[in-house]
């Protein structure tokens, strides 16, 4: 196992990946822009080194700077949690060349899945289902009007380099398609530097269904159940939940095996997540892969029992999996809420500040609270808003749901707007509570008849 | 179900019941007495009710002003937690008779038990077996002279109706146990209006093992496992676990049916604990039934799975006992510390105040933290001093060492002293680690080498 690893992120993943490594032994390197000199992760670690200026761009995303840490302090590996450079190629193959283990797939997979058109290819080939739209890249408008008409509108063009939005379009007919391809192609360029377009068919509403899986270098694959993830506000999952109502035990090993193929399709090495939308008749559908450990990853954790981010580092360190597939076995049911520094009345616009007094629920069994937050903290406006997932887990789903009430009941946050309430009113909603809720719910049915407590 | 609850005692206990209430939709109703205004419980209830000035006779141990309470707020029910009233038959007696249902055992049960000399006898007729003494109260002192001698000193020679120390001798020679017999008698008399003595061999040193049990008012009675708790100083536990590591699978099963038997014998409802000690050469003795939940309980929730409060609560509205046997299953490795308000430098003394800021630790996979505080409360000095209890599950006992390590390491309670960094020492010492203690060991091999930090 690693004597020394350094973290190349901020806030709750930061911390979560520290506390793992101390539970194992491992020596931790925090690195922390200016704007985070008093965060909790750069308190809890065992060193910690200031890598630059507040904005992201030149510090956690500072490749050189974090490299440089990671050589000065000797760190042998490198944890990149989620964001930043969790899915850089990049920053992975100049780990590897510094002789320093990326903790996360080989570079090669990353690129594979990172490139959409490639892994919609890869996929067709393991015999995942795949979204209708193009195979391979769209030569040009004509192709794309031809497939389109296909397949049926709406369709969304996509950028095969796409990320974070860009080079993405929603299409509603055959008028409107030269135009936006014409503009997410120019998009794509300035963002990507790589203009390649591809199309797919729009599955909405859906259920956002995904399956955690784990592989290592012995090409050992295992998954570990499904989470839905369907309650989204702009593509942002709110509330998490495991097992998904929606799927029964068949349909599990069949998701579950169809996951593990992806996986094995891309030689895939630590823990990742197989995207899947599954459309009201029930079809499944492969929508991306995330190369890295996520935000929901507790909820599988609490239903499996196992610690996803310890088995990333025995994976990263040359072990083999020590888990096969018998041995995962779901046991009750995990939600997890996302609490955000925002203001739901004020369309859910970013609240940082001071914390002046915070207290977390905790206690009893089965909850548990990952944050990066202190009572007295003040939440620098630079990064993203969450600072705690609240994680419940009980016998039944309606025990957890209970749970869930009784956690967010408790949870005070004096200082700062969040959206507790917000997410308190959500799962008291008659819809949620029994489970019937799809990628359209929180957006187009929820939201508009909700209002904020004044 | 109850609708509303009140729950007669304070700190953590009556913070874990007012969540365990919560989670299953019922109301609770808070007891305060004028120190603990601020208190956490007081805070967390739907309801909160003053009952007295501070000093816990006044208040908590105040029978009539906690009834009052009850009725005054139409609560159905009492929950007593641990201390104070939990053991208390009279008290049992009266809520019965004002119609609020008591979260215990029948009265008579709990007279049954709290006699020792009772409590013997039917542990001897049940086929439990008991630490070798006197059958029945012992005349004189002649008869218990003639008895030491039979066994061999040391011996202890105890009240009947004792409880909190009161009438009890270490008696180690015949010359010593004339005077001993005639105080101890003399203090229990005064103590409990009852001089009943009997006498015991002296087990020590020895394991403490207790199973916990689980019973209904429908003649079911199933065991959870044991819970070692032979780190004690003045015979207050300190660290506990579960599963026990001198425990094999076969010991298990016995001692978990004598356990079962022993609960059958006296009709228990509700969860008890039978506390036994093993000597030197394994054998088990019955010592007593703790006829209520106790401070170690979420030791056993944690490898069982069972939220033992929850159970109280479904079995004294009524339910029957959904659980068997063969469902309770242990998995992994639970470890609890005490986390308390003394000074460990000073012969831990209290250490009670104001804790500026507090910093519980939290987050990842198989951690937990029952307590009753907050930053910014002020402890006051009238009660115990635990102020939070850290319990850590692991798959592995070495991982829930490591993670009690990483927990007490994060522990923030600035404003007072507590035992944070003698647990952290006592967690370290070779002999814990390789789980080779005994009642003995804390007090006469750790603390005389232990020296606190300066």
């Amino acid at each position: 196992m690693f004597q020394k690893v350094l973290i190349a992120n901020r806030g709750e993943i930061a911390v979560r990946v520290i506390r793992a490594c101390r539970e194992l032994g491992i020596r931790t390197v925090a690195v922390y822009s200016e704007a985070d000199h008093d965060a909790l992760h750069a308190e809890l670690a065992d060193e910690a080194i200031c890598i630059g200026p507040a904005k992201a761009a030149d510090s956690y995303l500072n490749v050189t700077q974090i490299l440089s840490a990671a050589l000065v302090t000797h760190a042998e590996a490198i944890h990149p949690g989620f964001g930043f450079l969790s899915e850089n190629s990049r920053f992975a193959s100049m780990c590897e060349e510094l002789n320093l283990t990326f903790i996360g797939p080989k570079a090669a997979t990353i690129d594979a899945m990172g490139n959409k058109i490639n892994a919609r290819q890869l996929m067709i080939e393991a015999n995942v289902p795949v979204i209708p739209g193009s195979d391979g890249a769209l030569t040009d408008v004509h192709e794309a009007l031809t497939i389109a008409a296909e397949i049926g509108y709406p369709v969304m063009l996509k950028a095969a380099a796409g990320g974070g939005g860009k080079g993405i379009r929603k299409v509603l007919s055959a008028e409107e398609l030269p135009q936006h391809f014409a503009s997410a192609q120019q998009e794509a360029k300035a963002a990507f530097g790589n203009d390649e377009m591809y199309l797919e068919k729009i599955i909405y509403p859906a259920r956002h269904i995904e399956v955690q899986i784990l592989g290592d270098d012995f090409d050992n694959v295992i998954h570990l159940g499904e989470r839905d993830c369907s309650l989204q506000r702009n593509n942002q999952k709110v509330l998490e939940e495991s097992p998904s109502v929606v799927i029964t035990e068949e349909k599990r090993q069949h998701l579950g095996q169809a996951a593990v193929r992806a996986a094995k399709a891309v030689g895939y090495r630590n823990a990742g997540t197989i995207e899947f939308l599954m459309d009201q008749a029930g079809a499944f559908y492969f929508m991306e892969m995330n190369t890295r450990i996520q935000v929901e990853h507790p909820i599988t954790e609490m239903v499996t029992g196992v610690d996803l981010v310890k088995k990333q580092l025995e994976i990263a360190s040359g072990e083999a999996l020590n888990l096969t597939q018998e041995e995962i076995i779901m046991t009750g049911h995990a939600i997890e809420c996302r609490i955000n520094a925002e203001n739901p009345a004020f369309n859910f616009a970013p609240s940082p500040g001071k914390i002046h007094n915070l207290f977390l629920p905790s206690g009893g069994l089965g909850l548990r609270v990952d944050s990066g937050m202190y009572s007295g903290y003040t939440i620098p406006p630079y990064y993203d808003s969450m600072i705690a997932k609240i994680i419940v887990h009980g016998e039944t789903r309606f025990e957890a749901l209970m749970k869930m009430q009784r956690a967010l009941g408790e949870l005070v946050t004096e200082g700062v707007t969040t959206n507790a309430d917000f997410q308190m009113d959500l799962i008291s909603h008659p819809q949620v509570i029994a489970g019937d809720y799809d990628t359209a719910f929180l957006q187009e049915s929820f939201l508009p008849n909700w209002t904020p407590e004044s």
